[in-house]
């Protein structure tokens, strides 16, 4: 029962539906990468995640992380399939090959990463920060930084971490304290403690790179007094720095990946980047960074579903009502799958995974043409798609994942409580993707008010329409999807209007605005699979779930935003010298 | 941070929303139950959960129940917690004096079970199925079983089981294969495997006594051969009888209750009620576990609220929008509970529990009226209300505990996710609450096939037009409720129609179906609170929640039904021959 990808499922979104092989061909680094070439990476990348990182999941939850002296052990058979990563090239596969990468596409490294969320999310946290470095190093380190690091990190041979928590500064990162003091040398000294740190200690790699969110001397309060230094386990004369793991945490789950309180002691470090431009230096990963958070939501919740998939197929429980189904030949009772509830929450599931691929990966496509694109337009184009989608996905993706995951749980019936089929550690897992990497409410606020409201909508206006046109409004179904198109457009108009009367209603809608945002996606997504996929039954069926079960939310959710859009307006109007026009 | 009971949260639903005890005095047995005794009575309550019961929660979690050669260890401080609520007549509160109970009202036994399992779920699952095994021998026992073991099971110095699920057989209980062999000395002789056994093994009491579901030689295939028989774990003559429990499970959550798997090797039993109606007899107690189990739903999502609510009160994280806060006070950054996405997730949390509570709390009052009201016409309106009532109260409670425990986790953000807050284990506690005493898919079916369709939305109509009588038309909130009531009495009639069409479309939308009957009760409870409380600004603006977020969904979930219904009316009408008129 462990995870298996699927590269037809995906090759199918990527070729057909979002024609994916004919864009990358486009991108002068990918002229060779030709969809053969695409396909039998897919291949490869489904057999490694099957064979090697796929079964040694439920070793990682139940043996788990230890810690003992500072020092943590991984869970039996992490270093043998880490290193087994390294070999193959896999953590380098999007870097440059002049760092020592495979320099292929974001997509084929997004998909990648999916399927080992979905089969060893523990696993997938160590390697998971390195693309974030290499690029952060790559934009911002000195050459004296990259030469000595950039390689080590593009090919995995060093972990590397991102130190940004401390206790009392999660979300509000302008409240870090951790020191930074320059000496003589040009280096620093690095004094703080952090927590919340993903792979801050482990026995993976010989070196691990700790990139430091930290505040120089006479740093100005808040983020703007924000720096980044480099800080490694082991300083280049291979002395140990000055860099304690002090715990691990007790966690919900993700057991496999330890998750440190990190003490910096006047530890060795270097400046990256500009001084005060900390932030600025680690968010030009974020839409990257934030993205794969998102596909691992996508990931979890497809092993939930395969988990969840099997056991209907084979449980049987009770007569199932309507026609007798085929399945039935003499047996005493029905199978799971042919019961309507049991049905609908496969079914709805499969209409999130394959929706939400499809526009998860027409976004990591849009980060190799935002990259590599020879127009100028089209770079700035597919970034504001980036940087418009990406908190959309990353929400509602990872609420999916534990949400969805729960559901596919309840398919098992008592038996998804207990250890024994694996899918409660899906559950507890995946729940930990709606928090880090900037929680959920966090991603809602960045879309709305930092994003859509600022120019009154018309970015966002834009990528709807770039939507709206890759649909035929002569189809029924994508005249639907128009039509929702274009009331989203119309909302986000009416929130920056009553946003001037209240500039508090926009945090309060946040939420609501991005569900509608996404699953006006979602429907965009099903058209294109329908319409690329005539006479498939199976698809027809999740589809019509999709309809039936999942978009209704959007109707509610864009009544919620226009209710208190309205009632922002009448209170408005109704109190004198108050309102929009002031 | 442990969980406090509330007294005076719960007296006024009871006492200025519910009016129950001017209810409960009207019904004989109560006559001297007055409102001074009840209310210290729930002080007393509140004062034992929160002092004995709720600081060994987390024991429970983190060391959890033991196994070891068939005997299981319960975590420290259980067996004394234990004693102490046997010892203070906490099991009896509700069995009737002549049985060494304290005959007091359901509703009172309600109240308490709510506070045990915010404080200890899992220390609540020993006593949590002693009123049911008290019912169902107090009705169906003979008198030999009855002078047995009917006092020590009253009073909590046995405890009991039940002993349903088998590997194959768990929501299809009709293939339980457990086997009972009739003797000449009148006993049975049982033998068969069951699992999922909650206290089948433990050492908090010198006796167990199990209720077996099992099959007589020559019993029909089905349900209807089955039967009831006591087993208990030691004999009367004091020998160790035939009942192994072989190991119990590891689980997501309730780590402080063992669930066991049991083995009956020729265990001495005796027949509980009639041969063949086994299921009829553990039915009788069937309204009251299922509603206790909603009740575990209510106290679980109050006891996550309490935990969040508090952080929320102390983290300060960025500026809130709007007006500046008055606990601001020269601090860099706001409360979170200044924060809209934070306020929102309490607030709704709130509406849900003090709403839920309002019907729960009906209910249970329904349960003292249907047992004890001199006029029969008035037990049948109250049998009425707990049959339809409790499928849509253990569904909607129990997904609102997980689902709600979840977004109170999100409150803390990282540190919702580590053990050290407790919020995580009441997500995961939480979880089984929708699977266990029938899953929340079981439960909608029914209520929508088995109980609401067979006579057209009668009875389900009735009820809610008793909700109706009790609303103040001229008052605009209760004008809302009432035609939402309206409306979901025509669903249903809507529905009964569109089966006879199709009859798999009630399972279809069955959850949407109870959703929607949620969703109106909450609206009528809210309203209720709302005229109770005039002038009370923390309730004006938890209902204002309550109507702004979660009452969408009832127009949407109505939606689906809706067109459900009348996509079946097209096909068949569309369709020659067919149709609702054949």
């Amino acid at each position: 029962m462990d995870y298996q990808p699927r590269p037809d499922d995906v090759r199918f979104l990527l070729n057909a539906v979002l024609d994916a092989p004919a864009r990358l061909a486009a991108l002068a680094p990918f002229a060779e990468v030709d969809e053969a070439l695409q396909s039998q990476v897919l291949e490869e990348a489904g057999r490694f995640v099957g064979e090697v990182v796929a079964p040694i999941n439920r070793a990682g939850d139940e043996t788990g992380c230890s810690f003992s002296n500072g020092e943590v052990t991984s869970p039996p058979g992490f270093r043998e399939a880490y290193q087994a990563f390294v070999d193959g090239g896999w953590p380098a596969l999007s870097a440059a090959p002049e760092d020592g990468g495979q320099g292929l596409p974001a997509v084929l490294e997004a998909v990648l990463y999916e399927w080992l969320a979905a089969a060893n999310h523990g696993l997938t946290m160590a390697p998971g920060l390195l693309h974030g470095a290499y690029a952060c190093l790559k934009h911002h380190g000195s050459d004296e930084l990259k030469q000595r690091y950039l390689q080590k990190i593009a090919t995995g041979e060093w972990l590397a971490t991102m130190c940004l928590t401390e206790a009392h500064a999660g979300s509000d990162l302008g409240q870090v304290r951790t020191r930074a003091v320059p000496q003589a040398d040009g280096s620093l000294r690095v004094s703080g403690s952090k927590i919340f740190i993903s792979g801050g200690e482990h026995d993976l790699t010989p070196n691990i790179v700790h990139l430091v969110l930290c505040r120089l001397p006479d740093a100005p309060a808040g983020p703007k007094g924000l720096s980044l230094a480099l800080v490694p386990r082991q300083l280049p004369d291979g002395k140990r720095n000055a860099v304690h793991c002090e715990r691990i945490e007790e966690k919900m789950g993700l057991h496999g990946s330890p998750t440190c309180s990190m003490r910096f002691d006047d530890a060795t470090g270097w400046l990256v980047g500009e001084p005060g431009r900390g932030l600025a230096a680690m968010f030009v990963m974020m839409n990257s960074a934030r993205l794969h958070v998102a596909l691992q939501g996508i990931g979890l919740l497809d092993a939930a579903w395969q988990k969840a998939d099997a056991y209907a197929a084979e449980r049987r429980q009770m007569r199932a009502p309507g026609p007798v189904p085929a399945s039935r030949r003499g047996e005493s009772a029905d199978l799971i799958a042919e019961h309507p509830a049991v049905r609908r929450i496969l079914d709805t599931q499969r209409a999130w995974i394959d929706g939400a691929r499809t526009i998860a990966y027409r976004s990591a496509l849009m980060l190799d043409v935002a990259a590599h694109d020879a127009d100028p337009k089209a770079r700035e184009r597919a970034q504001r798609w980036c940087s418009l989608v990406t908190p959309v996905l990353k929400a509602a993706c990872t609420h999916q994942a534990f949400h969805g995951a729960s559901e596919c749980l309840q398919v098992f019936g008592g038996h998804g409580y207990v250890r024994e089929w694996g899918i409660e550690q899906i559950v507890r897992d995946s729940r930990v993707t709606m928090i880090y990497e900037g929680t959920n409410e966090i991603q809602a606020i960045d879309l709305l008010v930092r994003k859509v409201l600022p120019d009154g909508g018309a970015a966002m206006s834009a990528v709807l329409l770039e939507l709206r046109d890759t649909l035929d409004a002569s189809r029924e179904a994508d005249a639907d999807v128009q039509r929702r198109l274009a009331q989203l457009r119309y909302l986000g108009t009416t929130v920056a209007m009553a946003a001037h009367a209240d500039p508090a209603l926009p945090y309060e809608v946040a939420d609501d605005y991005l569900r509608s945002t996404m699953l006006a996606m979602l429907a965009w997504a099903w058209a294109r699979i329908e319409a690329a996929s005539p006479g498939d039954a199976e698809k027809a069926r999740v589809a019509a779930a999709f309809r039936r079960w999942v978009l209704p939310e959007f109707e509610m959710r864009m009544g919620i935003v226009k209710k208190a859009c309205e009632t922002v307006a009448l209170t408005h109007a109704a109190a004198p010298g108050s309102g929009v026009s002031n």
